[in-house]
């Protein structure tokens, strides 16, 4: 069994304007189970580009916390639109357990299909088909690497405490869009 | 006696490199109580500047949880360095209680001396003259404005939940300074 105050890195974007380029805003944090937040890491990556992986490494790998981390929780394999995570790579890089998890279940064909206007959408979509399967674990979808089906749900169960996000990528959620929007609220 | 799960808005800067005069982030948390933030606001203020009651004001009245809001909680009645909160015209522009937190008491002498090399010092001076008193309350010194004493002691009692300091502070310091720094711990 995981402790109740396992800590959790969770990870989710801040919003930005379709087709802008600008840079997007990815907030990390660090939480005791789903009871409360321990700190915060934050970095920037390219909307729709190829650096969310080397950005996401660097941050966890650099910061004072990282021998406390026992799991990063993704919002889902990208971030900043089509900025596709290469969970093989995040995992052996950093070594610490990684799960995605998103309300429902992906549309791969759609999916393909918005990629095909993307750059870089063909090397894009050989992440995500080579990337971890999707599961049903509770009521959310999740891919995982470094740790057993078991204990996945374990972390998904212990940090889920409000709503049905585990509360690090909820509360990521939250405070990457009240910094870019000058307001956000759970649940928006 | 007020709600566990009572609305405050937890309100503090992000660091800043002295005397370069950049923009300072602000961050306000919306908490139930001590136990969970619910919500984020953020907006900026001039280092050392006159803008922090008006920007304070306004981010608060514009914001779509305000008449939720049964509380703010300030880290000391300065943001951004000397950049000093009028406590009555925040809590008469906004209409909401106003309760400023600080470990130690200050030293008005020291506070003087800084203040004859700050720009508007003169000014600065009197609204930190005419501001309520400040008086130790459980383990923190508090200024307020709109509330009985009684019941600042049953905000600050309800939220601090970890370390001395209310939890909407104690986040929204940690979540500032991991924005603005790329890392931040709580406590540090």
């Amino acid at each position: 069994m995981i402790k109740k105050e396992a800590r959790i890195l969770g990870i989710d974007d801040g919003p930005f304007v379709k087709g802008k380029k600008q840079r997007v805003l990815v907030v990390g944090t660090l939480f005791r189970g789903g009871s409360f937040l321990d700190g915060l890491l934050s970095t920037n990556i390219a909307q729709d580009g190829n650096d969310a992986t080397r950005k996401l490494v660097k941050m966890i790998n650099r910061c004072k916390f990282r021998p406390q981390i026992q799991c990063i929780m993704l919002d889902g394999i990208a971030l900043g639109g089509f900025n596709v995570i290469d969970i093989h790579q995040l995992y052996e890089k950093t070594r610490i357990p990684v799960i995605t998890v998103i309300r429902t279940m992906p549309n791969m064909q759609d999916i393909r299909g918005a990629l095909s206007h993307v750059k870089d959408g063909d090397k894009k979509w050989a992440l995500l088909s080579t990337a971890p399967v999707v599961r049903k674990i509770g009521h959310v979808y999740c891919q995982w690497m470094g740790i057993p089906e078991k204990k996945v749900l374990e972390f998904i169960r212990t940090s889920t405490t409000h709503g049905n996000m585990p509360e690090p990528i909820r509360i990521a959620h939250i405070i990457a869009r009240g910094i870019v929007t000058g307001e956000s609220k759970g649940g928006a």
